[in-house]
């Protein structure tokens, strides 16, 4: 169910007409994190342009407007996440063309690749693999077994979606392991499956089986010392909350890092529906652990990406003193004092 | 989507070895809801016994051991739900019986009775239709759009799986219609939809899309005075509880009506974990509300049916003192006392 890791494949990023740090979430953390493997970025509007000018990461990695101009390359990734998931009609001919070119498609989108017929029989044609990250077959139920005590899980949670749970799950997973700690990264969206090669695309499961669905992610992987499990949405979002809490209780975890975006002024899409404080976020997401093994939240991951250096510095000291928690956004001030925190709650544990 | 209301036909519902009223909760709910449309049950382990003899519902309704015995029947209904949701394979030959002689089969399992190769053939061969009830195709995120405050969202929640929260919305819907209200049931489970003729099967939604197909079915729903929305599982269920936190956001209810059931120890197949107590049910629904609009608990809907009359009579005043609430056992006290408790929200909100 779960994408390889392609170490050492060459791909191509397609963000036609999004390539923008938001639009091009998929983009922009394959950039962050796998930038070895990607040989150009495909978008015909932005040619001649640089990762860096457009998402800030990514270097020197080349926009091109062809598959040509790209030169060799074993894989097209669709790197945007399009309203609606439906593939715009601009990118069908792009889609065929790797496809011709012998080149694997891979794909995090809600409609899959593989079921669109001229795609299928494209492909089958070619003898090359389309690759929808979304698609599972998730169909049981939590059991709610006893887990592995000496596996410390920690959640990222959000006040909204598109904050950086991801990125900061993975920065978290990666300082630890940076520190000689056996940490491991459970992906449950597509783009972190993409990065870390498994997990399990858990707002693509049927609703009956998203706490099993996370269960089994933790079950797969509570040999580690810490698991660090990507949150998605929140549980307070007026679209999605179902998601979150199913993730929340299938990996009933020891503790939670909460992230946010400083100066995000309501959800992201609903101009209408104003963001809770982060504090009743907080007490919501203790609450409603309180029914598993009853996890608190144990420090902020700020995404203070709108800031100046001045302004984050002052939020950061606000947040440490409003909430009494270790703040840090993981990208500007590192994941230290998160880790901290991590550490301090395993070793709380081992005392208890 | 929807089932369509049968009114008239003539159905034989299949409960073969689990003619209980737990096992056979949905035999059990049509033969309360539908009995004149239901002409014998199939269980040829209990031939000869009467529906109400094993359901406490149905009257006379005899059980059969074959379909044979069932005389004249349009329509074969799979009225139990099993483990894992696979079809035994004790059931394939009546399945295929029902098929052969021309029946309709209507099944709300999991695993889809028209995916089956064999009982597809089958059906196409005969020109039958096999209706799986949880079949969907719901792909819309919510909207949030403003909703008709003219229509009173009720919806009824629980403390856990399989404690009467579809009995009480149709026994709701069903007072309130007697009282002269305009009240519509909106059913989200697959027995519900089967005796209402319409509905979601939110259970079985992809989890990004619960939200949003609650949302489409009130404001498919919303012309009528008041709306009574059938609750899944409990958001404190740590099996289901995405599925419960995706319906109560997606309705956005103003008035919610819990329901428990008197006596019950610990989650239904869960031994080792308790119940929460009904407070902490109550308060958590409300918090996680108020992140929409802020609906509360009005009423309590006791299941009563382990405790004798004075039991249930000593155990309902307990209720309303310690919570402070209108607390009946719809089928033993009647809705009376619920109605009025929806009654005076609707008041009230009119007088805001």
């Amino acid at each position: 169910m779960a994408a390889q890791p392609d170490r050492g494949r060459r791909i191509v990023l397609l963000t036609e007409g999004h390539s923008e740090p938001l639009a091009g979430k998929t983009a922009s953390c394959l950039l962050r994190y796998r930038a070895a493997d990607i040989v150009a970025i495909l978008d015909s509007t932005q040619a001649g342009r640089t990762a860096a000018d457009l998402f800030g990461v990514g270097g020197g990695i080349p926009v091109v407007a062809t598959l040509e101009a790209a030169g060799p390359a074993d894989e097209l990734l669709i790197g945007i996440a399009v309203p609606g998931g439906k593939v715009p009609s601009s990118w069908r001919p792009v889609i065929l063309a790797a496809i011709g070119r012998g080149m694997r498609v891979v794909s995090g989108l809600h409609d899959f690749l593989a079921d669109d017929p001229e795609f299928a029989a494209a492909a089958r044609d070619r003898g090359v693999e389309i690759h929808d990250v979304r698609r599972n077959a998730e169909r049981d139920v939590a059991k709610c077994p006893p887990l592995r005590e000496e596996c410390l899980r920690i959640l990222t949670i959000g006040q909204d979606i598109s904050v950086g749970k991801m990125v900061t799950s993975v920065e978290l997973a990666r300082a630890l392991g940076s520190r000689g700690v056996d940490a491991k990264f459970i992906a449950t969206g597509q783009t972190g499956i993409m990065i870390e090669g498994d997990g399990c695309p858990i707002d693509r499961v049927i609703s009956d089986f998203v706490n099993g669905a996370v269960e089994k992610q933790v079950l797969a992987n509570q040999h580690h010392e810490v698991v660090i499990v990507e949150g998605q949405a929140t549980i307070t979002h007026p679209q999605y909350s179902g998601v979150s809490l199913g993730l929340l209780h299938g990996c009933d975890p020891h503790g939670m890092v909460v992230v946010y975006e400083a100066g995000r002024p309501h959800h992201m899409g609903l101009p209408h529906i104003p963001l809770p404080p982060l504090e009743r976020v907080i007490s919501a997401y203790e609450t409603m652990a309180g029914f598993r093994g009853g996890g608190r939240v144990i420090a902020v991951a700020m995404n203070s990406r709108r800031l100046s250096p001045e302004q984050a510095d002052a939020e950061r000291e606000r947040v440490r003193r409003e909430l009494g928690l270790p703040v840090a956004d993981p990208i500007r001030h590192g994941s230290h004092e998160l880790v901290d925190a991590v550490l301090a709650l395993a070793s709380r544990r081992r005392g208890a």
